[in-house]
Parts: structure tokens; C-alpha cells; sequence
């Protein structure tokens, strides 16, 4: 394997910040065909991956960073609701989700740019619900990793709509071994 | 599994279309550092990718379709060459290569509409080099799901540069286990 990145706060903030615009020229627009259906059972459609973006900006990244930081001495995540956005997302347009997720995403990039960060700030540890002690550092990652499985997931959703469609090529395409 | 779509031309051309401001809000003006590292062996890193992608507007989608709809009788599609974006690519930038990506996309949908492909159309084959008889619909939906391959390929190449980073969290993340 090739020398992997050492975790890097700008670096990570470039992916951060451009994916609302990702999304919007990904999605903005597009029919809806694309963006309502699932991969079966409990999946996730384009539309709840939307959602779930949404409630982990309201209630995971930034907050549990805040966690981290505090002076307080408990120092326990609120563990993530998986499947809030079915209720949260109800009777929204997806392009309205989009535009909600950028705004949210551009505050949260504010408030942790705001904090000033430091080497000895990522070492600093939370206490998350399955796993323990996990680092600044871990999370902050996580938050890249975490957006970029997300669109990968979406174009995963997608081209499953085509899998029949694609013939003989199925065998090429390995977003749809997956 | 929910129903899958039936091939849409009109649908397959919105991803089509969106694809090269996908590629430009995800990659334009970020660190080297995410995008000149491979995941290993003879594996592409996002710089190669996206060669890739300019090898096919010139080489294989469209002409492909121009030798289903010819009048001639031989009906050999021309093989791909898949490595031939590391002579193509040499001495380019990532951002000229995405701009080249662009106008090459534009102008292959302009060609595409200008055909006013109908369903008769996309019955008609042509003979792949390992799959022999193919037909027009197969060859634009590979189009479709190729773009979203590719892409989820790029976010997959990306993460893994923070595969040691994450920490504990790698069990959640399907996209460092591919």
C-alpha cells in the first residue's frame, strides 16, 4: 500500500466544505426516480441518505467535538439516532434537504474553524457508546470518511437502478458487485 | 428488491450531464495529497481516473453508438484501452483535465441529442470485443452506471488515505472495506 495522509485540519475541512455542492450537483433537479427508491428492505434511499447527512450536522460531528473540548467531566456521546431522518425529513423536497444541509454544513466548518484547534486539542478523547475512548483526531476523520461513503453510497443507489438495464457490462462495473 | 427503472434516455442524460460539475466541486483546487495516491499495486489514483473518464468521451461511448447506428455491415467496436490515460495525461494539471473532461461530456450529449434516438434504435447492436452482441440501450446505461462507478470509486480512493485515522470507527464505514 502507498503512504497513507496523516490526519490533516484543512485538508479534512477541503473535503468537508465541498460536499453540499457535491450533493447539489449530484442531485438539484434530477427525477426523482433516482432519488426515492431503495436497495430493498430497511436500505436507504438517495432522499433518506439526505436526511441522515442532515441529522448527523445537527447532532454528531460538531456536538460531540464540543463533547471532547468541554471542560465537563462527563465526557459520554449521545448515541446517534440512525433513523431519525424518517421522521425529521417528512414533507420536505429533496432539493429543500440540499439546501438545508449546506447551510448547516457551512455553520458547523464556522463554529470548528472558530475553535482554533490544536495538536494537543485532537488528542483529546470522548467516551462513544460502543466503541470508548475514541480521539479528536478519530472523530474528525470519521466526519471525511463518513461524507465520502455517503456519496459513494448514493451512486450506489443509483446505478442499481440500471443493473438489469447495463447487460453483459455487470461484469465490469464493480459498483454493482457491491 | 424495489422495481428498478427501465432505461430512460432523457433520465440517463441527467446523470450524464451532471457528472463533470460533480467531478469539479469534489476535486477542483484540493491538495494534491488526496488525489495523486493509488490504493496500491497497479491501482489508479484519482488523477488517473479522471484520464480515464477523457479516454472514454474520445474513445468509446459515442463512437460506440455512431458504429451500432452506421449503415455499415462490420459492427467491431474498437477495444478500450484501459491504461491509455497515463500517456494521455502526462505534463496536464488535475484542474485542465477536468476541464477537458467538460467540454468533451458537452459535447458528446450535444452529439447524443442530435441523433433523436428512438427505441427502435436502441434495440440495434453492435459487437463488443469480449461480450459479442450488445445492444444501443445496454451501451448508454454502462454510460450511466460507469460515471457513478467512477465517482464512488474517487471517494473510495479518498477514504482510504484515512483508513489508519478513523480509528475504531473503520466498522462503520463500508467504504473501507471494499
Amino acid at each position: 500500500m502507498p503512504v497513507a495522509m496523516k490526519f490533516d485540519l484543512e485538508k479534512s475541512l477541503e473535503i468537508l466544505e465541498r460536499t453540499p455542492d457535491v450533493l447539489i450537483s449530484m442531485l438539484q433537479g434530477i427525477s426523482s426516480d433516482w432519488t426515492s427508491v431503495n436497495e430493498g428492505g430497511e436500505s436507504w434511499s438517495v432522499y433518506d441518505i439526505i436526511g441522515h447527512l442532515i441529522h448527523g450536522e445537527k447532532t454528531d460531528w460538531v456536538p460531540r467535538t464540543d463533547i471532547i473540548l468541554s471542560e465537563e467531566t462527563d465526557k459520554n456521546f449521545t448515541p446517534f439516532d440512525r433513523f431519525a431522518q424518517f421522521e425529521d425529513s417528512r414533507g420536505k423536497t429533496l432539493g429543500r434537504l440540499l439546501q438545508e444541509f449546506k447551510m448547516l454544513r457551512e455553520r458547523n466548518i464556522e463554529q470548528l474553524r472558530s475553535k482554533n484547534i490544536t495538536g494537543e486539542d485532537l488528542a483529546q478523547t470522548g467516551i462513544h457508546p460502543a466503541f470508548g475512548e475514541v480521539t479528536l483526531k478519530q472523530l474528525l476523520s470519521t466526519w471525511v470518511v463518513h461524507d465520502l461513503n455517503h456519496i459513494a453510497q448514493i451512486c450506489r443507489v443509483m446505478a442499481n437502478q440500471y443493473k438489469e438495464e447495463v447487460g453483459p457490462w455487470t461484469v465490469y462495473l464493480k459498483i454493482l458487485q457491491s
